[in-house]
């Protein structure tokens, strides 16, 4: 089996993903109900570990859904891990230089493109009777760094330069913390859709794809019409208490309550 | 601490019900970001057993929130667990009879009214300075058998009359099958309406109360307005993907894409 | 998605099944490397709950292998959980009578043919883009009494008569025990031979099945031959554990160590 | 591997035994430190499930310190499950009858003595080279019947003449409730003493034992003394929250400070 | 919400500390009967991971105790999970040099102080209608290294004038080893106490503090006196442990018995 | 207690490993009824995270077999966890330096051997009446650095220099990657196996030892044959789908059916 991310991503078509911070093996199956073109196991600020993740990753496989992960730092223990038990891409936060991106490569790829070690649990499932997980991997994992300081916009040629880099994902809040702004998704600042437009412009320049956290769907449309090619929308809490919150105010509405 | 629920459906305000199918102990935290007037684990439906039952509990014990259990069936060694763990009220699927009903009460109250065995856990953090939680708790447990058979409506007074039963909860969707139709919820079967109201009265009459559980808002708050003071709209995990599904419908939308 | 097993049994195509007694949902997917023709998870005498069932259902899931599920006892609230949560089919032991027969069948189907409750979770994933799940479950769900005591055996066509029962499943030890000899798998006793032969006859008379656990592949290759058509071998903990004494007592011939 | 606890109290040996509410694998491991007679799994009112309790007799295994379980209720299944899990015996809550208690024993033993079916998991590996599990299990059971409701008590003979009950544990709290008192422990109500004597007169004369859960050390000794073989202290959460009151009682008067 | 512990610590009230050691949720849960002014997960030598760790922290938040961890290494990634799931505070082991100070720094910090990446999730809960989490958090969270080793004593100076270092945390039973010493705690070794005192007077003298591990309540009242704010007394499982102890010595003396 | 393993590795004993990927506590306890040497837990390519370890720990404590851990990387905070849980020994992956030995070294051994932090937990337990755990840990874990690169390859001296080093595990596939061939085990490459002849001898010559990962058990004798003192044979999961693939042919061919 191969990443279908990959290819619909290879394919030039704009890709949305969903986000699991706080599901279990179950609500992440539940979000297989939606078409989803990958669904990402928050490992950082989700409240989630390695098992799971696992949970998640199981319960979307029967979707043909590609799982990654984001993994909470640029850790090779837990990034080998995440490969092995299935991911089709790393996101990985705080890159910040060449040095970083290089060793992150150095994690996500077998060699002689990087220092993986070979033990593949879940993911040698993906192998085909022809050709092994082993044989194709380091075509199908997307490695994708997180652009989401200053100091990485400032290296992102060098960043983009790795060998190996995918594309990038860009971290709205952090980005606009790093830049001085108070934490935000949908950001409407100039300044930093500026700096978007560029990401995009250098990614495009050398095939790479980037990609961007968005709150709403109308946001996340804003972002492919600018070129960003893999949008994510909200996530599975924020979708869960934004619909309770709405129905109970429907709901208290309707009965002429408020509180 | 008393049982909110009890307190404000004796004031006959309307209450509106979370329901919890899919969560861990997180995802029932988040829930409380809501104003539910209770939330309920679904042992019986739901994704959920003892152990995630205690753990959403504990998740949303800071809240204030008071947490309930739908139990699988009229098992006393599980109901008296639900309680020990900190339920304030035990809604039971398939009571059809007075005999159902009064093993019901007996499992969910201590003597002398019903054969509880004393040792709550959890619940026993619900005592106060001056009242143990055991000398209070046949007082604020809400005994809630369901009605969704045929049967069961049948035997409604009998059931009703049952000394410790608090109210009922319609469950719509057995009760439409076991009338001939296909399972469904937020019904308009003139039929079937008609038993609402049947059981609106008969409780009513007898200073009990009825809920049901809806999937949208609006039904809710009809209901609500037709005399049933609980109603539970939707559920965690439909509220996520409901929630998804329309942000992604949104977002093709936006790109002019159809999928 | 449907019940490939009920359509291979159906079929009169002999089915060799595939027992979870140890494994975690990561195990139970490996167990997908091969080819079962379904895969039971033994709530029974395998260290399994509910929880654990559901992993291992997940873990199945993208294989298409239909997922059973053996309950430690005839419990509808357990039995409607596992449905729920995707069993194709449920084995029950000390099935004894025409009314725990009944019983049984009630816990599995949704009326009119029985009592089970409206509310599949994962199983509603298994409907159809023009059939829910709730449509076809009734044909669909395999419902497997266990015939493994003198009593059941004398009741056989009782047992058999009850309208709902798909087939029986033997349970050679405890039937062993019940008719005085020690619990053992793969017997050669003839008196019990003979009640095997018996179980075929009565089954394929009325177009029902017949099951046995086995330990060998040899034994159940017999035991097909004979006309049960759903054959178990071992376990996944016997397998493993097999697997090891056997490398280990090459191992140690192999360097010439006796131990 | 046998049952110290039977061998001891066949011995006529005082027995103290250790009580896991809270605990995890790990928890019961650290429990191991302390020379109990036997550790028991709370089922009922402890915060355990059948994964917990599995896990906390992984946890002490190694110390050689007999498991037993006190179930939710008579339910055959869970009892099987406990034993099939390794425990020495099992405590069940609220046998008021010669039925139940015979129902009880049923489900602890297998044939011809009772119906329990066969399939240990973790008990077969208490065989012995000469001997299976299931050829000593009959013998080496503890089936011990809980005595906490004056119902019990009039049935008390009855109850004891059922073949195959070991013992009878005393259940202080419901049977103070029973007979109109508050819910207590270490009683020194002297109605309720002489109902402890009767049963220690009772079991004595059939060669069974009596036993009962205790508060305090001191209770225990006297308990003892008056002939109750098996008496529990407290329990791991109780051990833990009164160790910690007392460590802060005194570190709040070391300092001078009182809150 | 605020960090309590903050507010007694800059109140200069001693704070007395509960260490989880073996606790999960309930366990967590128990201890908020006792009033402690802190409890601290230690992921480093209790038995916790991360899952753990959350699930103790939603235990006590009902109670409002401020949850610290003690985290197993300098590992940002999971100093930011520890921060987003609650954590008031961090406990760090072997911070031995400036430059380690200054990276534990900023990892719990959020710029432009320190690196801490933007998403809380569980302590986004903490928010105040005024004022979200991320807009108090740099003032709230306890950074607190350890000094355990003669290193740290001779860097001491060092790593107190690290800019966002809120007090430290004497690690006994390292320091001990580090100089020489077996590893014991409540030490009365002189040279040993003339280093608490020079940290006590290092941390005083910059408005920070100092906190120690301690078994005893008496050992920890006389750190208390000695300028120590924030003292911790045994754990979860010694408290256990000794409370057993103590009772089965008292029993087995009670029934004249030694073993 | 002290770790069989070492003792018989120091007698110069073949040692055969068992390797556990995919086990749960209950799947690690079965482990034991097999005469294996030693036991792994992989958390490294294997599906576990530091709770399934410990509940594998926990699960074959009883059996004395000594149990290791492999790490998933150089991560102190993970190794010290992974020893205060009871691994008698760690396998570290990707040791290609004499530094990276030295600091793997540092963080399995007390001070002042090394770095590691004083708090075993279930590691205390194997201390003796006369000698805490602490007093002989640093005699009894073992220290074994992966050789899995041509870089370890070049650096074999410097890393079996480093005082602490016990012995060296080859990764037989990575090894195979490193030197340009495809991830394999059981090699007949020459290159390789020359590789191997070097590493015996270089160990040998230290008084220190060679393990190695093997597929069958044949490979592991002729490993022995050649000098490697630790063999692991498979692992549980390839154990199990092996017997599961081997049962399924022997069916299939004994009822005449091919698929």
């Amino acid at each position: 089996m191969r990443n279908g991310l990959r290819a619909r991503l290879a394919a030039d078509r704009p890709c949305v993903n969903g986000w699991l911070s706080m599901s279990n093996g179950y609500g992440a199956e539940l979000m297989t109900r939606c078409s989803w073109d990958s669904l990402t196991v928050d490992l950082q600020h989700g409240v989630h570990d390695y098992a799971s993740m696992v949970a998640c990753f199981q319960g979307i496989r029967f979707s043909g859904i590609p799982p990654l992960a984001r993994v909470a730092s640029l850790d090779s223990g837990m990034i080998g891990k995440a490969l092995d038990a299935g991911a089709w891409g790393i996101i990985c936060p705080m890159i910040n230089s060449r040095q970083e991106a290089a060793d992150f490569v150095s994690a996500c790829l077998y060699p002689p493109l990087g220092r993986r070690s070979n033990g593949p649990n879940r993911a040698a499932g993906y192998g085909e009777p022809q050709a092994s997980y082993q044989s194709f991997a380091n075509e199908e994992v997307l490695v994708i760094p997180m652009i989401e300081t200053g100091e990485a916009v400032e290296s992102l040629d060098d960043i983009l330069d790795v060998p190996g880099v995918s594309g990038v994902y860009i971290g709205p809040s952090d980005l606009a913390v790093s830049m001085g702004h108070p934490p935000t998704f949908d950001t409407e600042i100039p300044e930093i859709l500026a700096i978007y437009r560029r990401i995009v412009a250098a990614t495009h320049r050398r095939g790479q794809f980037a990609g961007i956290h968005c709150l709403s769907a109308d946001y996340a449309a804003r972002m492919t019409q600018m070129g960003l090619q893999l949008v994510t929308i909200s996530s599975d809490g924020l979708l869960m208490t934004a619909g309770a919150l709405q129905a109970l105010d429907r709901f208290r509405s309707g009965i002429g309550e408020r509180e």
